[in-house]
């Protein structure tokens, strides 16, 4: 890949961050074109030409070809570094953390996040089975982090890049990762191992 | 892998379905263990045990390793094989439908059927975000195989085993894929290259 990748995406979006992360992170040369969630950006034509999901994270080739979906993005670009485990056993669980971060994690810790802290939703009008299934969640992580140092193992992965996109910024989720220490203490070493420093609020 | 793998899964759920089906077209031996989800097998403490995310399905190797989450048990199952493609690019399009299946396709086209089917719920009483979402996921789906014969290319891959999991029972959940003739070809193309036959109804 000498040519830039472009990674269309919305700064406050832990999905698109982790494309953001992994890139600089293994020196891969990419441009950044913000899309505006909440303004309807990923819902013009021009942005629908291009995924007709309609949603960011998207990186564009230089050919034209077009990948969505962040943890597959984060894949393709980290494939054959060290966030990649090589043991087939290793990089199953690896892959059992990234696909559970889209299924049990982002649509209940990301979601009531997007719902207080950019819809401006009261907390007694969200759905109450997100503040439920998101403290799973933090739980699940808690009891994995007390005997691994990382969510797949000894090692930073891409499942800890997956994991912290939105655990890092749960507190405006309204979970206090306070009650979780041992996720607390695996935030700040994946920060400092990806070299992005702790979160100090949406861009 | 010469002991046998085993898979705990129920024998009505798409995504059991998925790890029994790439086991066999791949000639891995595996024990199949039944787990009555509706029943409740899944919160038993033995099962919970197993896998504290409380789901199916799982294997277990024979030294006792747990890996969980569908897609993830898929790959780490066929890496290798003609499932999975060898290119980065066409290795990443398949995993982004991977994604995009847990994501935007089993939440809805799955949690309807089995609100229907398994609880028995009346159509008017479920959230109309089901139908209109899981239409959504129909309509990409349709708009994808107008272009390739499969979901990620001109091959079966991973990708097909996991879309097909759940659409060739969407019926069950009250979409009519008879207004997507483009994926009901696609469901008898998959259902042959795996040697699965036609869906006769749950098990």
């Amino acid at each position: 890949m000498t040519a830039p990748l472009t990674i269309y995406g919305d700064p406050g979006s832990g999905n698109c961050l982790k494309v953001k992360w992994v890139a600089a992170h293994l020196g891969i040369p990419t441009v950044w074109r913000d899309v505006d969630v909440p303004g309807g950006g990923t819902r013009t034509p021009e942005f629908l030409a291009l995924n007709p999901a309609g949603r960011v994270p998207i990186v564009v080739r230089p050919d034209g070809a077009v990948l969505s979906e962040s943890n597959a993005i984060i894949l393709y670009l980290a494939e054959g570094s060290s966030l990649v485990p090589e043991a087939p056993f290793d990089r199953a669980r690896m892959l059992q953390w990234m696909f559970w971060e889209q299924y049990s994690h982002e649509p209940y810790i990301a979601v009531r996040r997007y719902q207080l802290h950019y819809l401006k939703r009261a907390p007694e009008d969200l759905d109450p089975r997100l503040a439920e299934r998101g403290g799973d969640a933090l739980r699940l992580m808690a009891a994995t982090l007390a005997r691994s140092a990382f969510m797949a193992g000894d090692a930073l992965t891409l499942a800890d890049v997956a994991l912290v996109a939105y655990t890092r910024m749960a507190h405006e989720g309204g979970f206090d990762l306070a009650a979780y220490p041992a996720v607390g203490a695996w935030v700040g070493r994946v920060e400092s191992g990806l070299g992005i420093g702790a979160y100090a609020g949406p861009a």
